[in-house]
């Protein structure tokens, strides 16, 4: 939706890290959980990678993303084990030092039980120079927030969690409304009457996404922009475009 | 698992395009399928990128992308409809022309009856200069490739099925040998022994994936690595380690 943009959107990347992502091992839910977050609250998620657990391979996406963006929320590689080594990347990417946190030091060790506190368990309270933890409610082991960068954990209930603490402190957007118009038609039926509508309905974006079910296939026709008279003209357009082909259309309440 | 990288190593990026992924409309399921796919022939994905429906983006990642891998596999953007600009962004990323690709319309053509290939369908069979056609056996309309960028359908079960008339065309490496071990333990308590093991076993990669069920939580410890005596010695630590604090252990069959 490059063209409904003000000067002042608010523009936000995802950066996944984790080789469990790349193996196949793992289907990532982080990407689409953030993006309908963002969305919820007018930040425009326009980016989104993943990178395996290799501190350049971090610290290079890290640093072209946040030049880049508003906002950066990475997901995955802060806890206890050798493998988690988001926190050192973060830092390198910075140019600042890494050092335990006396806060994030003192909630780990209530949280644990005498002699259980150990150094690995240590590194979780590891936290770069000049960052502000994160809080989340289902474990005790904090995420930070660097500037414009905002780390969290990759396990999804945790990683939710953490973005309850970090929401409030977000710059909102306005939030974009959407209209989903579902119909029985064959996508390249509809596809020149959307075109012209898009070219006059320029403050919106619409897209075409083709289903296939078992009873039968069509095609779902999303509008989105940030005025919501700019979104229903465009949906009645697209309405009135079916109706024309003879087909029946149905809005989708998102 | 940078560390067990040969010199003949076959790497891979994957590029999602589509605006649908960044806005949370939908879960990409695509970059999963594809992670265990090239898993399964030896190509190690190395990173993945998702990037809306702009062109400026497309050209920028898959330039990115295709210089610096053996492989990019893009899926999304190569309808009928006019937010599908996949095809024209791939050529002006190439700096080739783009335009009807004789066989690509032929197929389509036979396709459609009598007055439905339509001047929006027709797009669809255009192709940038120089590059051989994907088939699928979902549906007609083709994928393509150009140099080492594979271009295909954002539908997972049109994106499946192009795989099948890609894969033959793929350099394969070393499959990668993975071996799963479960325990009821929390990480913290294993990440020493774990940090130890990595280090002693430096021609595998070692991922620890706490996991949290109804039941109990625990953690998943991945091996990966090219030499399966390799694996199977450090998961055989592994098992010893967990052993040791009085756990048992299970191996999971990928």
């Amino acid at each position: 939706m490059e063209n409904v943009q003000s000067g002042e959107a608010v523009s936000a990347a995802v950066l996944v890290i984790g080789d469990e992502i790349l193996s196949g091992r793992t289907q990532d839910t982080n990407l689409a959980y953030l993006a309908k977050f963002l969305a919820s609250i007018g930040i425009d998620l326009r980016e989104a990678r993943v990178v395996p657990d290799i501190e350049v391979e971090i610290v290079a996406a890290v640093n072209v993303l946040r030049a880049r963006y508003t906002y950066v929320f990475t997901t995955g590689g802060i806890g206890p084990t050798h493998d988690d080594i988001t926190a050192d990347s973060i830092a390198k990417a910075f140019g600042v030092g890494i050092d335990y946190h006396p806060e994030a030091l003192a909630m780990l060790g209530a949280r644990y039980k005498p002699g259980e506190f150990n150094e690995m368990r240590k590194r979780m309270a590891r936290i770069p120079d000049g960052a502000t933890l994160i809080r989340n409610s289902v474990s005790t082991a904090p995420g930070f927030q660097l500037g414009n960068v905002f780390v969290m954990a990759g396990v999804p209930m945790i990683m939710r969690a953490m973005m309850e603490d970090v929401a409030p402190r977000l710059k909102r957007g306005t939030v974009v409304t959407t209209a989903t118009i579902s119909a029985r038609i064959a996508e390249g039926r509809i596809a020149a009457p959307l075109a012209r509508i898009q070219e006059g309905h320029k403050t919106v974006a619409i897209g075409s996404y083709p289903f296939y079910a078992e009873d039968g296939s069509g095609v779902q026709l999303v509008v989105r922009g940030r005025a919501p008279e700019d979104v229903e003209a465009a949906a009645r357009d697209i309405e009135a475009a079916i109706r024309a082909e003879g087909i029946e259309s149905t809005r989708i309440r998102a």
